[in-house]
């Protein structure tokens, strides 16, 4: 079993190593009592997620290095749900007895390429053994104009950066034996398309759908004092869906309205379309969320707890 | 068994009602996909902290409210010993099944109050199911002039807050079958000197003593390129030395030198000691850590792991 200062000593090799551009702001960085960084003119934004064995990921199912490039994209995606950009990470980790060098190894390496690929770096962190492994991660951002649920006004456009449905999907994909699809890559590790999240930073109002459309685009109504109308037509139209369609016929309405963890970008806006984004309904005026042409909506999202 | 939105709305009432001293500072706090905060001058120093069941706490011994306040303490003391002020906390916690809203609400009120004390605000976070309980928090703070390990001079005077031990004196009694004591009160939660704390801002290297005193000294030592050498008579003229030493006569040192927990704050300053602060032994040229008067040094300091 590897001692607690080898595991440190492997992890911040990978965070060392992964950050390929070390950031400027970087004034003090793993190894103190904490990590320091230089005062920037934006505000800050931070967010906080925790995934933990057999509740949020299966080892049966994911690698590790799956696993934390998961939920490290779970942290992304919150800052950019409020228009911001990820900067730094804190990791931390309770690790279960089997975890040796090559085990945190590929954890860590899930972690900083994830945050890579939008040039964020883990500046710290914490670990500690546990009976499940249970991962932790703070990330602290950048944002000039923060983006909230409640902005949401009357006559807004409701678009979206992708189809939601693909992870869940995936998991009903594994629960039926099949053992390879891109869904099931999807549930495995979201692609969350991080550069069409910076194009709706000036949107109305933004969530990410961790817990499935319908449960944030009420987030949404409710914190703006609105109602949203959704157009079943427009979101047949975004590419996947037939595809999804294929893999549970009966069911697609619940992946695509309560499927979570794909991470895509809902939000309003009273502007442009960012081109990549689609047109899915519109802001009106009342409560609660609506989708045209679908009666039986499923009662709540998705929640991992 | 409460719902999650229930026990997320337990933290909030606790979060948002202990914020006697709502900070300007927080543009958005609870309820959206993160928190954010106005720019600062000042740099940002952040740390993390995780605590699991079984391994940093045992709920047969410790409160929830004591959990929450200890885990708390131990990652403000990680703000001041950069030579930062603590703002603002994220909270992540993994509950386990028998989790209401009574044990949600202790554990946030010791979180809550602990923080209180140094003005630091909870704005956000994230609640998971988990069969350990697990807490884990992040604390972003503001730092004029960080202080490292690495900054210890030789001639330095060494100064200490307060005498460390007393947590795991207080270890020591509970298990010896006692219940009660002012150890064991330090032990279930340390009563950190944050006044204290800020005074040491100016001091040249610091840590706070979660791991031991030998332990903590040897990373400034290395981390400076130097030695350090306590004098053990100065030490044990600390108050509450004479009562660590009726607990357990023949292990003392052990107690004092490699007992974590205290939070106690470690330093090296060549400026005028900061009243209330005890001088302990000096920076000399050299590498690692001596201490008079005790040929038989505890071989490493105390880890949780």
């Amino acid at each position: 079993m590897a001692s607690e200062s080898e595991l440190i000593a492997a992890l911040t090799a990978v965070f060392k190593s992964s950050d390929a551009n070390v950031r400027e702001g970087v004034l003090i960085g793993i190894g103190d009592d904490g990590a320091v960084i230089a005062p920037s003119f934006n505000k800050s934004v931070l967010a906080a997620d925790m995934a933990v064995e057999g509740v949020h990921f299966d080892r049966k199912w994911s690698t590790l290095r799956e696993i934390g490039a998961k939920i490290t994209a779970a942290n992304l995606a919150d800052i950019y749900a409020m228009g911001g950009e990820p900067k730094y990470l804190l990791v931390s980790a309770g690790l279960t007895s089997d975890f040796g060098i090559t085990e945190i190894t590929e954890l860590a390496k899930g972690i900083a390429e994830e945050a890579a690929l939008v040039g964020a770096t883990v500046i710290g962190g914490d670990i500690s053994r546990a009976e499940q492994l249970v991962i932790s991660i703070s990330v602290f951002g950048e944002v000039e104009k923060p983006v909230t649920r409640s902005g949401a006004k009357t006559g807004d456009s409701v678009i979206i950066s992708g189809l939601p449905g693909k992870s869940a999907a995936g998991l009903v994909q594994l629960k039926m034996g099949i053992s390879e699809s891109d869904f099931i890559s999807a549930h495995k590790k979201p692609v969350v398309d991080y550069q069409l999240a910076k194009k709706f930073q000036g949107v109305n109002a933004m969530c990410d759908v961790s817990d499935g459309l319908l449960s944030e685009l009420n987030h949404i109504a409710s914190a703006s004092g609105n109602g949203i109308e959704l157009d079943s037509k427009l979101i047949s139209e975004i590419p996947g869906f037939k595809e999804l369609e294929a893999v549970t016929k009966e069911d697609i309405w619940k992946l695509v309205l309560s499927g979570g963890e794909d991470h895509v970008f809902v939000a309003t806006t009273s502007s442009d379309i960012p081109e990549g984004a689609h047109l899915i309904g519109k802001v009106v005026s009342g409560t609660g969320v609506k989708v045209s042409g679908i009666s039986n909506l499923p009662a709540t999202g998705f929640r991992h707890f």
